[in-house]
């Protein structure tokens, strides 16, 4: 029995066949069978996500009830992994993927909670999942407009990490400043300078909690110097993605002339701006294949 | 008496001419008339919210006297309602229009008043008529910039929603994460993850109320992050609508072509796009004229 | 005597040429003293409102030193504004401008309070005159850089108008709608309607003081739904102000080409970048004159 | 023995070839030695800042070991200043320059606490070496990005400055304004001017604290007035920022001339501005060398 079970599971797992057609249905989204799995699946998170919510709010006396719940996604999910990993044309680097390791963690908490108690509390790592939510913009027509955004992040990508490294500078002096001048007072909320640092990023960001605030008036001058200069540099990724997103919006849109080679004709041009030559020559050409036939016949066909 | 009656309000009802005279002095806003009545019922709406707010600060010692002024209102509103209905040419299509749907729960809780007490509560719907407000500008020359914002919004609408999946997301992953930071503690104001969650939102939109902070240093080292990740967010839909606005401004000061009156050409353009004739014609024309008059007596005319 | 006294007194008012020598050094910022005495004004002014502010902050005891700065500044300002009066073209004109109503009103708290103490605090009315530190920008060359601004706020302010017609209904939905959702309260400092405004002022343009936040869910949902839009409806007049600016920046550097007629020629351009040919055509035949000159004398002029 | 060594030190201070070599590795990132003690430099930069912050944290048992490191961190950066000094090749350029004075400062605190106890809350001044740190954008491809950034800050400055004497005007005109509405009361936190103008930036920069907040009705409606002109007047500096990054963007795609080499010719351009002559004038060749031998053999090559 068990050799017969053994050439079975071999069978199996060299299923070329059944393999493919799982690929289809779990990988693709241009399938219809793909798109329903896809919405599924989506639902599921969705639902999931909203468990682990409910189960931080609710009495400890519904538990029993969100348990069940909680059991039949991570079965659901375990089975999903698994299919993920058995139908993948190489189970190693989904594995390790990105989305392999958070489809693998957000199963493992609640077959953990049977070892160790605490390990519930990890449960709240199944919300990771949520980035699946992002396929549901393949399933309608809201991808290119995602790429776009993507596309003008990426473009500014360099420059926001200049930005970055000159703003964690920034805080930090601002941070050991403000230390300076409001920190050894009796009763001050700058007690150190980590908080201090803490501190300048709420104020440069304009978050302004309130919890520590400067209540001398050296340090309130010193504030608001930070805030004007948060002010204005808050203006720098603005201006950086601004920058990028107008280009890219260019981008998608001008048309290079195949007889002047000048680019910059918009998309909706037909005829050249700058030379007034046709645009796009081989709808003509079919167009005038077209014409001669509508004189010969004295119809329109 | 009732079959005259009855006759009375069938003439009424079929009376084309009277509709379509109140029609003109309701809806229209190009005649004198309408204009008046479209400054008059403004003034209304805005006096009729004024009541509403007083009265929420007013002691209930001065309530009797604004009753009065409600029931005003109430008694004008529900006359224009009737008017309104009376007049349109497709009375059930109005009815169940936005405005249609507004103008008439702005009249109803007057009247429910009388059989609920707690209804009066709802008078704070009539708020909801302000949106009439926003015709003022059709009797300004506003009404065009209203539509090029408008448009920018429209154009980048798409982009907007992609990006409040993309907020919704972060919000909700990094409440949990900052529930499981903080949450744990006694006395901490992270009590559940649907306040985390507000907490997130409160933070990435740098509003920052301060009613519920991180207290310990892993706490507050997330805060900071989510803070410039909030920040430089904050540029993305800023991004988009100046890109969207720059190309609607574009639009608006883009040439007709003279010859197939299509607009739409840019600024720069020597040739139509859509028909490929030179836009600037007459001009050159009249350069080209000139040209041989100079040349055959001698000088410059 | 007294007919003496009234002749030197018409001969001074009739004096036009007293009267320009003083509107030159006053109006005018072109000559040296004219510079002189705006630098020396600028001064004065930044003194004044440093002693009204400091008058807030030191104890009584130092009140009468304050006392004799302030009557020292009130006896300048007077001067000046006589001055000012009599040296005007149409002094009328120049009594009921912006600038005669605060220069008037910024001499004359310390006079009132001779009659009445309390006339006293109206000395903060001083800190308007601020406004003429502007002036400072004409004296350097920050002055095209201030027009472009203006310029660029003046071509976006009827957008920014329905802007703001559209933001204060906004508020005024969203606040009532929040009393509804969380004013019944006991204890909630959603106390009234135009408390609740003021929160959602607070909320929307993401200031976020904390001295009002929402305790029950729904008013939190609801808080999070209003901070979206907030962060949303931030990019309009931003969109707006960056769209002009950049039509503004362009125009300042666009120069249209004198034989192809083109615009969008950049201001440092010497040849058309559309037709090849010399933008500035005067400029080459002052060159082409003085080009023989050099050759038929064989040396440079 | 005083002169061998006086010989030794005059030795040692001409030695132009150790100098050189010294200077290589100091000032240089471009030898692989250099770039290796740029790095070295950055991490112990790093380190020192990491321990001024530890120190400010760490209960007094810890600051013995805290002490030891401080003077392995102060002996190094001595060492390193004074090899600056020495590879210099105009030392006292170097002394006098930014860089220069906040190494010496640097270095001085710890040596400063031998005969001072409060020196060593000094320390905190080399957190100001930091700025050292941006040189690690030479050892990568970020430089390029980073000029970019401050060639637009650069070019906006000027507007800026306008900006921030408007600002300054604005946020003591309204603090004012408002002292003059909230001040008199008896609790109110608006005390005096300076607290009041300190509100005001609190307020126009959407920080928002919330530790002084108007509780008045006129307070709070003059605030919510406040933060709308907070909110508009927020778009100016993006405005400025973003209209010069996309200049600064266009003008780093520009195309240079093939004959006067000058850049900043536009994408779309045709003829170089400079020198008026063709600029894609290869291709053209190409295309019409292409041309006759096609006519001659009768077919396309």
């Amino acid at each position: 029995m068990f050799n017969g079970l053994k050439k079975k599971w071999t069978d199996f797992m060299n299923n070329e066949e059944l393999k493919n057609k799982i690929y289809m249905i779990i990988y693709d989204t241009d399938t219809p069978l793909g798109k329903l799995f896809d919405v599924f699946l989506i639902c599921f998170i969705l639902l999931s996500v909203f468990i682990v919510i409910l189960e931080s709010v609710f009495p400890p006396s519904f538990k029993p009830y969100l348990h069940v719940l909680e059991w039949v996604f991570t079965v659901f999910f375990t089975l999903e992994y698994l299919l993920r990993l058995y139908s993948a044309p190489r189970p190693s680097k989904y594995a390790f993927s990105f989305f392999g390791i958070v489809d693998f963690l957000a199963t493992l908490p609640t077959y953990l909670s049977f070892f160790f108690t605490s390990a519930h509390s990890l449960l709240a790592i199944r919300i990771l999942r949520l980035v699946r939510v992002f396929r549901v913009f393949k399933l309608f027509s809201y991808w290119r407009e995602g790429e776009i955004l993507l596309q003008a992040l990426k473009d500014g990508s360099k420059k926001i990490i200049v930005f970055f490294v000159f703003i964690v500078t920034l805080v930090v002096c601002l941070g050991t400043l403000m230390y300076i001048v409001e920190g050894g007072r009796e009763g001050s909320s700058f007690q150190d300078i980590p908080t201090s640092i803490y501190w300048a990023v709420v104020t440069t960001t304009t978050v302004g909690y309130g919890d520590i605030t400067p209540v001398t008036g050296a340090g309130r001058f010193l504030s608001a110097i930070v805030m004007l200069i948060g002010y204005t540099v808050l203006a720098v990724p603005i201006g950086i993605f601004s920058a990028s997103m107008i280009s890219e919006h260019k981008k998608h849109k001008a048309i290079p002339c195949p007889h002047c080679h000048r680019p910059g004709n918009e998309h909706d041009a037909v005829y050249c701006k700058f030379c007034g030559k046709q645009l796009h020559e081989e709808e003509k050409e079919e167009w005038e294949d077209k014409d001669p036939i509508i004189t010969s016949d004295g119809e329109i066909k």
